[in-house]
């Protein structure tokens, strides 16, 4: 960390950040310059605030040098985790994982048909929502319990591990119990309690990326569930707001490779979200397997128009089995595999 | 509503989408064009979702005429909704309050000690925050329960109302009993489990704005905590992400005669968090007020460079003072009063 | 396009605005619902302003239904162009052209030892910058006519055809008869007069998207090409301002696939500039690839850390021929080839 | 300027960056960490490059601790500029500049008319686009030269000053020679060439932010009019392109007092380009005041509906008075005048 002091600091201030500094456990190296004092703190620095420092008028700027986290940074930890999710694994080299299904568990009969579908076409792992965040408070909120119990059904039929996401500390014995892979959602991304929760689990976790998180925010978030224990943490992108109208969402691919370089974790892209817009699924999907995703997410319906959430952004199974064939292709012309 | 269909809709595609919108109680009128078919819904549309019909692949595009949003909608409810806050009333033509405090409490002295300071310089409110949501696992999480009690210690002897952050739901008996305005954080906007249950209260809530939300979204939160039973919601806006790096967050004034004119709700502005920077707060201050703000929400503290979160975004309390006589008078030039 | 008209409007304002649609040449739908009276406007709607009725009082809203765009509109000229580069196609199913070379064209000597390293890995098209817009009045403005003369002398050894940038209308014959394709860069995106000047001449425009622009203000910024008289535009994307922080742009690849709907129009993609950092390249290149691109356009420096100009976004050529071959396997997994 | 690089930087690396920056004229402070080293760069740092360093693939970071500019720079210029426009002082403690009239002008009569109410009404100089910058090629561009006569002969009726926008190099002499105040336009904040023309003459400068431009960006265009050679330059900002659509703009007023803290220059807000809607005029500009704003423009028409241009973001003279009268009594609250 290097701390920018200005010119007419007062001895007197100066010394009692000094000592405060001494005190942190680092070593101090100050360059007296003309116009501004650099003292530049030296050993590990996670556990001092910037923004306290900050807060001293005399204190002109402070630069991190070292990220602010260390159980997901890969400096610290060189090779790739892999993420174990009821025997698939995802992560490393392994095979690209795809996790497909509705956007909500709507019935039993409805999931199981899109699951045998989604299987058949490739999928390794079976998504669907039973608690769903809804923008609206007239809007379907999902089938709760019920379509848990639905998930536990359809991977009695089908074979594949599931996915389904955890809105509140209280369902957590729930999903803990009957799903294999606990999503966090974007508007979760920073309920610190939740992340928390999910920590002290030892269920792998997938975090999707807040809407307007920031990429270290979003490793910050992992960093509080590993922090707490777990380290079966998967990063999930879904696309960031910004200004642009004509997608639901701005997805920037070269998350993947930034990832890869700040952490060891697994990273899997969900295009549906990121566009929301069924026909630009495909194009993403595959840019996202070039550009090294390890897994993918995609929403699958049969019926999209009468799907009771984000129909418009689901592919029917026959797209979504085109998709899965170009998709192989894809990852053979990368040196991965589906 | 207004729905835009292809041209080239196929008849029974269309006869079965007229089927299904007659069925959720609206009228249709319809206008063939040349290039598209337009059709438009008349009723109540609140419960009807775009995004479901834009899955369907012949709707071009859906225009929402009416907002999504009713309990919280002017058009529904013409008169301003004032909200008492433990004596203190707020919105419409009342006093502008003047919520200040401690980002988080630290101690029982430190925090009455700032309250006597805010009092006599002319807040309101007392702030002070017990639960903290931090974006590092390592930083202080503040005080928890020991903090609650320090605010009710602090009204007491102050007489002040107190406001405090309820970050999950298994706390909400010891805020609702204990703090008169309960605050839900920027990045629990969207958090629906949380808002539904401080719906079921009946203490005020102040709902921060999503540091991404748009105001639709901002206004559809409320619309959640309103639609579980509590009519008793305070807007505040922090300020949102862009990409200016100057500031913490960027504060769009117009959200306060927005605000205004699509919601009966009072609306408060907390400068400390919009600009992040405390030579910042006076002028946004002030510009709050000129611009028609209920109310403001600004962070003190004795010694900010000690502060244990967010010190740099804190005024000292005679910078508070200096801040509150130059804010008398801009209220009195807009027929306010503090 | 459709206007909502609030219910309120008096008689005589609405019919004067009936008068002034129907001298507009479009047909008029009326429907009258609860709360609004909504207008739908059949026929060419083009020439007709939002904003312009957006300011009349008694207007709630206005949505247009046709894009405001003609000539680069996929609607009205289904077949893709192809647009010809000194004897290099560009867009529909041609080979995906490679444009390379140094951001700015730094000496004779050092262009062309780059310029035949591109052409030996494969590029088509040599890049390389004599007008240079940066941010500082104190950094490289660029060579200017000599650097013009620099790639007409790289061309003659080495057959490549070249892309330069015009910043001002006062250079244009210099460019366009020196040049085999005339870039117009981001910060120029709605320099009309620029605009309206390479429209007036035929050679080969390529248009960078503004770094705020929507999708829409960059096709109608073709659009002011293209109806001065220069059918021949490339669109290039090369990342949007976002609030993230880690990479110098936001790149989302959905323009691509979003750009083949609305336009005719080839698209190329700039991962130099979209990143800002040269480890970023290849990922994005793949993906964009991967996505549909036309083409790419990427930043090659012999000595990087040595460039007057962003040297940081500037591969080395070996890296770059490695790029090559591994993008030659995913465009073939595509269905293309380079 | 201070420079981080890797640990593992090969001493001939090392060796190689400390030579060519002792080129540079500045001195060398180095502190050897455990995962870093840290050079501070002691003296002028304007004429190096971030981005330049940032090339080496031994650099982790640079930061930059003065800031780039120098001539707009407070540090080197403490009191506050003052700029003269036809007699009109705008800047320091001085009058509260107010710039009013229609977007575009679109006849001499109309012009004049508006001339007189705005004039009336208190305003102190004339706006009017003779040369229009408009998103589509089909909407009206603007009047051109009979525009700028049209000024001409408003303001020999009115004694007002005039301040009108120039968008290409080739009408500098007509606007020079015509209007008292040159308005660079947010679309032209970064075309370089038109910002060092204009920095050629002396007559006094307008620059608008770029609806994408950070802060520091928007000073250092003012810094390559200053460079030039004239150091008559305005700030007027008119907002920011972000994720929010009830608004046309998002506008932050912490500008005012950022501009303040790191420029000598005056700063004007347009709250109609800010906003995009008239009914948010009012509030925003009493804010802007309150803020501490050296200015205002303010779009006004007679009759907004039949506006060519921006009708939906003009007041009728009526509102603008009302505006006037407000706007005073909140510039007295802060010990200005209008």
């Amino acid at each position: 960390m290097i701390i920018t002091l200005k010119k007419s600091t007062p001895k007197a201030e100066f010394d009692r950040l000094m000592d405060y500094l001494e005190g942190c456990n680092v070593r101090l190296n100050i360059s007296y310059g003309d116009m501004f004092t650099v003292v530049g703190l030296v050993g590990d620095t996670t556990q001092i605030s910037e923004r306290k420092l900050e807060a001293n008028e005399w204190v002109e700027h402070v630069q991190r040098v070292q990220a602010p986290y260390k159980l997901a940074n890969r400096m610290f930890h060189p090779e790739d985790t892999i993420v174990d999710v009821g025997g698939v694994k995802i992560g490393a080299g392994e095979k690209i994982a795809i996790m497909a299904g509705p956007c909500a568990v709507e019935s039993l009969e409805g999931l199981c048909e899109i699951a045998e579908e989604v299987k058949d076409a490739g999928a390794s792992i079976l998504r669907g929502g039973a608690y769903k965040p809804r923008t609206s408070p007239y809007s379907f909120q999902g089938l709760g319990y019920e379509g848990v119990m639905d998930l536990v059904e359809a991977r009695k039929r089908t074979g594949l591990p599931t996915v389904s996401e955890l809105m509140s500390v209280d369902k957590i014995d729930e999903l803990a119990q009957n799903v294999d892979l606990i999503q966090i959602g974007a508007r979760n991304m920073q309920n610190f309690d939740l992340l928390k929760a999910v920590g002290r689990i030892n269920k792998p976790v997938m975090l999707k990326r807040g809407i307007s998180a920031s990429i270290e925010e979003w490793i910050m978030a992992a960093e509080y569930i590993m922090a707490s224990g777990n380290p079966n943490v998967i990063l999930c992108e879904r696309g960031i707001k910004t200004f642009e109208r004509m997608t639901r969402n701005t997805m920037d691919l070269a998350v993947i490779p930034i990832i890869k370089e700040k952490t060891h974790l697994p990273i899997v892209i969900d295009p549906s979200h990121a566009t929301g817009d069924w026909k630009l699924i495909e194009p993403v999907a595959l840019a996202a397997i070039a550009a090294g995703a390890d897994g993918l997410m995609i929403e699958v319906h049969n019926h999209p128009e009468e799907a009771l959430s984000d129909g418009s952004q689901s592919l029917k199974p026959e797209k979504f089995k085109e998709l899965i064939v170009k998709a192989r292709k894809v990852a053979e012309a990368v040196g991965r595999e589906i």
